[in-house]
């Protein structure tokens, strides 16, 4: 195995896509802090919206290391940790390399701008996987360079920008994933197929989502709540996509307060929603082919069932794949 | 993500997976080098029997680190590493931390014995998950303990149990295990599944085979070959498991050279072998399934075919997954 700059950001990149789908409307980032001899400080991840980003977690965790001062461990806030870091450093960073899979944001948003941080505290390198085009952070890498840190770009930025997409999708118009759960021999049916973990993964994704999309004869059938309650998080507004409206309103999912249900024979719905799950299986996968922007896949370890995906013919891409508890998430794209 | 000394043996652990089966007779090993300040140096596995052992291609890598000593880069044999290294280390390592999947060897085999090497050297402290258990080879942590190392045993020692099973087996016995390539869907038939590259790992694991079983259906069928002419390597003998010994002769897997066939309706011929691998399907896996030790399944990202394994009811446990190439390689356990 090489150890360099791509194995420091393939680890970043790794911890990052553990919190995809969670940060919405934030980017899935991490960060890697390597010290002066190459030792590994910190591997973060930016884990939901409003908490610290992944360069703010990471030198957070490395402060702590380098100097072994408790008093940041408490701190939560990420303005009380870059305040905290800008006080209390004394230059501890200074032999310190940081390996970003976005480029730091230039923009005082929820917590105060990365890029103005790591320039204060007198960081040697910083590695950038993916550009942030997005207006209002990018710039981040400019204001670095002028203060004299040094910067290197695209590191593995396939695979960053690969993590970044659902956030490009996000802020351009709506990013669509389709998600199941299968075993091994691709079975999709006969009960509950994964793991209580992978169930609350599952619910952590619907809280962060304001819309989901499934098909009438799932909920005529298995009667769904399609809520976040494994989380006690929201729950997001429902397309069924059906040609006839009629269904038994005494379904669980029509009795979810604060949601909306919309009936519909096409996704044109899709249009007022940004961060879009769809749930289904081999008829909803076929549907909605065309405007489906990755896949994620929950694979049991287990064989049973009967019914698979099978009348398709495709391929993908495999972005990430982890295993988390019992089973494997994977997160795909269709290949043209 | 914690970085402590489960992280650094977990990049070890995962980096011996990716040769398991073909390190036969040998065990599939992996190490990690640590320097002083906590910079990972090496990260090596052992390849195949006869060539280095994991901690003398990771002391290589370290060496070559430490001192950028281009000696070192061109000697490709164990005892010649031994040998340089032993002359040339200037107490280059007596910083270094060691983590290594395996007690390191005592005995002098095809290579030098490792511990003698890893107490000659100086190296601070040695991290083991696994105790050897065979005779010839244990014995390396008290050699290195009486010498004065610091050795801290058990360190993911059920993950490196599960790495070391193979070997353990093939000790003692045989080890067995069913290998078969799937799409995502579960499907295992209409022609080629895997990716090139997944092709040609099967084929450098037929090559460590000694045996290599099949049923009797998938021969008529398909006609095989059954050899590692991908990489060149030997064909393993072949047991076709059928009721009838009716076989057309010219199926290629009958003219390779050098290459036993048996047609049995069982599989008793299996104790005069130690490394096994049974290929097929469904009905394969059932009729095999009380002598399987290991499952390893190559999946290809991609939904087509129609028949898959629907027959079981089974739960498996995942040892290790891995990208490898476009396709995901699994091994796994059955649960009981």
């Amino acid at each position: 195995m090489v150890i360099n700059a791509n194995f420091y950001m393939d680890l970043a990149v790794r911890e990052a896509w553990r919190y995809q789908g969670l940060t919405y409307p934030n980017p899935a980032v991490g960060c890697t802090v390597v010290g002066l001899s190459g030792e590994i400080l910190a591997v973060e991840a930016h884990k939901r919206a409003g908490g610290p980003h992944a360069e703010v977690e990471a030198l957070k965790t490395a402060y702590f290391k380098l100097t072994n001062d408790e008093g940041i461990l408490n701190i939560l806030s990420s303005s009380e940790i870059h305040a905290y870091l800008l006080k209390n450093h004394k230059n501890c960073f200074k032999n310190v390399s940081l390996y970003t899979t976005l480029e730091p944001c230039s923009h005082i948003g929820k917590t105060p701008s990365c890029a103005t941080l790591i320039s204060s505290l007198g960081i040697k390198t910083l590695f950038v996987g993916s550009n942030d085009t997005n207006e209002e952070a990018s710039g981040g890498n400019e204001i670095l360079s002028k203060s004299g840190l040094h910067v290197e770009m695209n590191i593995l930025k396939d695979e960053c920008d690969a993590l970044l997409r659902p956030f490009n999708k996000w802020t351009q118009k709506s990013f669509v994933f389709f998600k199941w759960a299968q075993r091994l021999n691709g079975t999709t049916d006969c009960g509950i197929i994964s793991s209580q973990e992978s169930r609350i993964n599952v619910h952590a994704m619907r809280d962060k989502c304001d819309l989901l999309v499934i098909g009438g004869n799932t909920v005529r059938v298995d009667r769904p709540t399609l809520d976040a309650r494994l989380i006690n998080g929201k729950a997001p507004d429902v397309l069924i996509i059906s040609k006839s409206k009629d269904f038994d309103m005494s379904i669980p999912l029509f009795g979810v307060k604060n949601r909306k249900v919309i009936i519909s024979d096409n996704f044109s719905t899709c249009r007022d929603y940004k961060n879009i799950m769809i749930e289904g299986s081999s008829k909803m996968l076929e549907l909605s082919r065309d405007i489906i922007d990755y896949y994620l896949c929950y694979l049991a370890p287990t064989v049973g069932g009967s019914n698979s995906f099978t009348k398709l013919d495709d391929k993908f891409k495999i972005l990430n794949v982890q295993k988390e508890a019992q089973d494997i998430i994977m997160w795909m794209k269709r290949e043209l």
